[in-house]
């Protein structure tokens, strides 16, 4: 079923262990959208400036998402960023960043956008995330990102925009942030306290984690070889995790845990394939059959029967 | 079956945000054997001092160790180690490090051990693994555990130990370090063709990663609210995942693979109780049915599905 997002679609320049990249495509919106449209049509609200390539909205089309709602400025460039990773991949320092158009984008829905079923909305600035959801009456769920910038500098709007989805999908870093808790189960408590019924929690080459008020699932990361380019994977993470959930066509207020915990597996295959190149290179081949097949190779990654033998009572215990 | 376990018995002083324990008893052979002992019967090779106390001795009995390999010296003490955990329980401050007794530790395996059929060499001089090896003759499987310092300091010694071993375990970054390879899954087959047929890669809050030359496996650590003391968990891991393959009885030249997931997430369990108190306290009340419960837990923490959803293919794909 329909699932809209809204973020940003970028130009990153990107230097890992492995290569350079200039300009190539990024943004939030982009990483999620192309991996969501694995699973699910995606509508896309996003801005762009006068530079952007017609190749990049070409290639959008072909995964099968809908870019009415990406709007070209022309008196602008698009969203640029530079970034460098250290040799193991985890550090990331930001080089430069120009917001160019993004910085006055206030995100308007299509009015055939408005019916969408799911909503994600990725990192943005939580006032905006929240004109968002007064845009789309009646979604079945609804999801956020977010970041220490936001967690730091508005926390009153992010604490009113989180009371109004049904999942946070934020790392460890931030839900740490965002409760002042170091604990993660007390973090995880706490946010849901704030309103939201479900918390993903996102641990790079760790893994997530899954949380409700009563339940807990803990996801792996594939253990790669190859990893190139970790830009964008926890979007990527999320357009997998959303696409499922749309699939499905499930309904967060009764929706079953053993399929949010699949939904976070589908995001942690989808993740596992976007780091493998640079950019979203790695899905312009990626094949629906190497998802179904990487999806198994979790399955036993983690699978272990249940059953443990009868544990020995050393003599006297 | 007979597990024999080498290492270290010791006395720790440690400080955590919960609280500061002076002079508990702690080393990685008291750790190993008392998580083991929920398992299998367990004989432990050790020196402590003059001043170690009898009651510690009683404690090892009353989980069924097999204290007769551990040597008492009269003319010394028993080696000490004070440290200080910060606020995530993540980074470990050393403060002091008295060897006392443990410098001149030279492992005589009584002549009743030497039927031993698993073997473990906890974290010291791999030199003195190595005579310890010499002294068990017919063993089914055999581990190591070893430590950056050895990796820099005795590596050559390190190697050919390793190479007569059946499994590795340590930690991530040793795990690098050894292999001197960023990437775990490179490091892992970097490590492997050193010798051992399996590695397991422990990473903390994480969880642990076993590999042989063709699986891979991902057991979770159990997210925990409690966490009060993480001294001797890697310890506690060691023990109930040797503790298990013993119990089994199998033999490392024909282990069924899904066997050794289970013996890593008995570990896991057995190591996430460790942490729930100070030194080894919380083994002098977690019952055995608690291990088989908790076990459970871990089933549904990482249990899904493995059917994917037909995945959708958006127009023109």
């Amino acid at each position: 079923m329909s699932l809209l997002v809204v973020g940003s679609v970028a130009y990153d320049s990107v230097e890992t262990p492995f290569g350079k990249r200039e300009r190539t495509l990024g943004g939030s919106a982009t990483f999620f959208s192309t991996a969501a449209s694995y699973f699910t049509p995606v509508r896309l609200v996003a801005v762009v400036g006068r530079d952007f390539g017609s190749e990049h909205i070409e290639f959008l089309k072909t995964r099968g998402v809908d870019v009415q709602g990406l709007s070209i400025q022309r008196e602008g460039d698009t969203f640029f960023w530079r970034g460098k990773y250290n040799f193991n991949l985890n550090d990331c320092q930001t080089l430069e960043t120009k917001l160019n158009v993004f910085e006055s984008f206030r995100p308007q829905i299509p009015e055939n956008y408005k019916d969408s079923a799911y909503v994600f909305l990725a990192n943005i600035d939580p006032e905006l995330q929240l004109s968002v959801l007064k845009q789309v009456p009646h979604p079945k769920l609804t999801a956020l990102d977010t970041m220490n910038f936001w967690i730091a500098n508005k926390r009153p709007e992010l604490l009113t925009t989180l009371a109004k989805v049904d999942m946070v999908l934020i790392n460890d870093a931030e839900a740490r942030a965002l409760a002042d808790e170091y604990n993660l189960v007390s973090a995880a408590k706490k946010i849901l306290s704030y309103g939201p019924k479900y918390l993903v929690v996102k641990q790079g080459e760790y893994g997530a984690l899954l949380f409700s008020a009563s339940e807990v699932f803990r996801a792996p990361a594939f253990p790669l070889e190859s990893v190139f380019d970790p830009t964008g994977a926890g979007d990527a993470f999320a357009g997998g995790l959303m696409g499922y959930i749309a699939q499905l066509g499930a309904d967060a207020r009764h929706v079953d845990f053993n399929e949010l915990k699949k939904a976070v597996v589908a995001g942690s295959v989808v993740a596992s394939f976007a780091v493998e190149q640079f950019s979203i290179d790695r899905f312009r081949t990626l094949k629906t059959e190497e998802i179904a097949q990487r999806f198994r190779l979790f399955h036993g990654l983690t699978h272990f029967d249940d059953v443990l033998p009868t544990v020995n009572r050393p003599a006297g215990l």
